[in-house]
């Protein structure tokens, strides 16, 4: 049969990462490529003990059909936790998604007809690309600069064009470990408030803040926005546990889009999600969590300074999994790849993670899911890559 | 903020089904409205056996990201399954999804441009209208006989229009518990493969026969159709597992439509229902709920034969969990509806089950999550509210 697809599926760009992760099988690769927590962090004892209870006490229940919107008990304790850090925010604004992964692809459902403008950041979280892409829009994007958005390239934009939607990571972005400052964020909120823009706020590292002093979302200067909450980096990410904080009259549609996209999330694991955050610490599980990538962000910081050669740029980030490096002058990270993969080391290229026009001479490193013996043997490993790239 | 949302939030209807959920919250209801499975048929223990032992022998790996296609081994039992029921499926036709409810979702977004035809039965499953409507597609459909779709007028309908789909639950259909005979079957085969119109087959119940003889799905006579599958309806449906079978083709961009919508599914549960699945006979369980629904249902025939006046009809499933009843000439479903919620029995009016014009004298009626008594007394109760209603 000749198949004829919808048009939409010719928009989304195939994921490198995907590719890349082929790849990484090999056993002597070390991979800074992926996007994986550190499985070391995973609280496993504490899940088996949740899980028992949760069938011994309330077993048919917990495998029956559920609601779209999610576990309320759950939705009441995400609440508690977002007022703890001074936001505003009520169980009836909180939907539970299957990852923040699928929060991107409510939000397109419910906001955007094709050819509605949407501002990403640059470069920007490729499954955030592939997600909004296929509800076809027209994608704008302004650069990152060390402190966040380039507020007068976002306002340019935002006057020039129709743009509906803003999707940004505000702290310790993917791929570049970038954090909004606090002042960046009023003039952002200031921005889009003025020119009518929704936020779309997403914040999947906030709590893996490791250095520096925690920054509240611009969502608490904008309480209409959208923010995107998960479970993946503090407690598991197999679990698909994420969540939208939304206001009511835009709740409401997303809530008719998740019904008819998978009438709810899995209930069985919102209970055991739910039950191990009663029944333990998390905040210090979130603690040790934090201890450990910001002994491996250093490691790869400091491995990077001693193995690197000096027209190498990185960022220093204060928290969440990834730091992104800028090669010497016009050296293609795409072709340094194929070179890389010879000596047993890989990273994500970082022309992945444009919209448009992306610059050649970027790459992702993921710092989380190594041990700090392979950062210093993988950056060992690049810097080889890079001088022999250098000497062709 | 005067949000702009997106045309397609305009297409969808909302969920009478839900509406409903809320008036049966009433503890004296007697409610034949929802579509659960009977708690009793979970298999509680089981599952508290297989998820310890997961987490035990596999804990770090069963809580970290994973494939977007699903574990292997849960696929390749599903395709093994398939083929002691004589088609032929191979693993990498599986795609595991949350719910079969996410399949109709993701082959909306990889075949529906905006405007294409789709044909849906007619009553057809309200959840199918509501994940396929999102894409905006051109509804038609095709009356339901005793033994399937009309195929007379499904020809007609596939000679005059550009039909991109044909949706069907070919077995013991939701809302009417219709099953499609073997000729039928064969039938659609023929129409749908001369015009080039794919199968979107939906086989939830199929599993869940009591009575007579299985008989294969369409797909074994058009290998390169659509198939949904789901474990909800012999396993656990709160933990949102289903797969699509499909052909290579088409499973490629299932596979990246799947990766923007949720990158993938829940790996803890998916590993829990391998393994519930491999220390179980899964087979010996499903016979166990054929037994209870099978008496569930006819004690609903006889009640309804019973307590029910003589001009209603209903259908007589061999499976599943519905049946449809066909009020009096005339007789209004959902204002017989408002009637029977004051006698403390709930149903589903049959209009929400169509896409256009809608037949106003049906009704769907559960018999899965009643025991024995409550159908007695329910039928009473409905057999009073009609009562009435003919004295008005």
């Amino acid at each position: 049969m000749n198949h004829r697809f919808a048009r939409r599926m010719n928009k989304i760009p195939r994921s490198f990462v995907r590719e890349i992760l082929k790849v990484t099988d090999d056993e002597d690769m070390i991979s800074f490529a992926g996007g994986l927590p550190n499985p070391q962090s995973f609280p496993v004892e504490a899940i088996k003990d949740a899980t028992s209870r949760v069938l011994t006490e309330d077993g048919e229940k917990v495998l029956q059909y559920s609601t779209t919107e999610g576990y309320r008990p759950l939705r009441e304790l995400i609440a508690q936790r977002y007022k703890k850090q001074g936001l505003q925010v009520e169980v009836d604004d909180i939907l539970i998604t299957n990852g923040s992964q699928q929060c991107l692809d409510l939000v397109g459902k419910v906001f955007l007809d094709c050819d509605d403008g949407v501002v990403m950041e640059r470069p920007t979280y490729l499954a955030a690309i592939q997600a909004f892409g296929l509800y076809e829009p027209q994608f704008h994007s302004v650069p990152l600069l060390d402190d966040g958005v380039d507020t007068e390239a976002l306002e340019k934009i935002l006057k020039e064009e129709e743009i509906k939607l803003f999707y940004s990571v505000t702290s310790f972005q993917n791929p570049t470990g970038i954090t909004y400052s606090r002042d960046k964020r009023r003039e952002v909120a200031e921005i889009l408030t003025k020119h009518n823009t929704i936020l779309v706020e997403d914040n999947p590292y906030g709590e893996i803040r490791f250095m520096g002093e925690d920054i509240p979302p611009i969502k608490s200067m904008i309480p209409d926005s959208i923010l995107f909450g998960t479970f993946s980096k503090i407690v598991s990410p197999g679990m698909r546990m994420g969540w939208i904080v939304a206001p009511p009259e835009v709740m409401e549609k997303l809530v008719t889009a998740k019904q008819a996209s998978d009438l709810h999330s899995n209930y069985f694991t919102q209970r055991v999600v739910y039950q191990y955050l009663q029944d333990n610490n998390v905040d210090n599980h979130i603690q040790n969590i934090r201890k450990l990538y910001k002994s491996q962000r250093d490691q790869m910081v400091q491995s990077i300074r001693e193995y690197l050669p000096e027209g190498v740029k990185h960022t220093a980030p204060e928290g969440g999994m990834f730091l992104w490096v800028t090669l010497p002058e016009g050296m293609s990270s795409m072709d340094l790849f194929k070179l890389a993969i010879k000596e047993k080391v890989a990273f994500v290229p970082g022309e992945t993670f444009y919209t448009e026009n992306p610059e050649t001479d970027t790459m992702r490193l993921n710092f989380s899911n190594c041990c700090e013996e392979e950062i210093i043997e993988g950056m060992k490993r690049l810097g080889t890559a890079i001088q022999k790239m250098e000497d062709l």
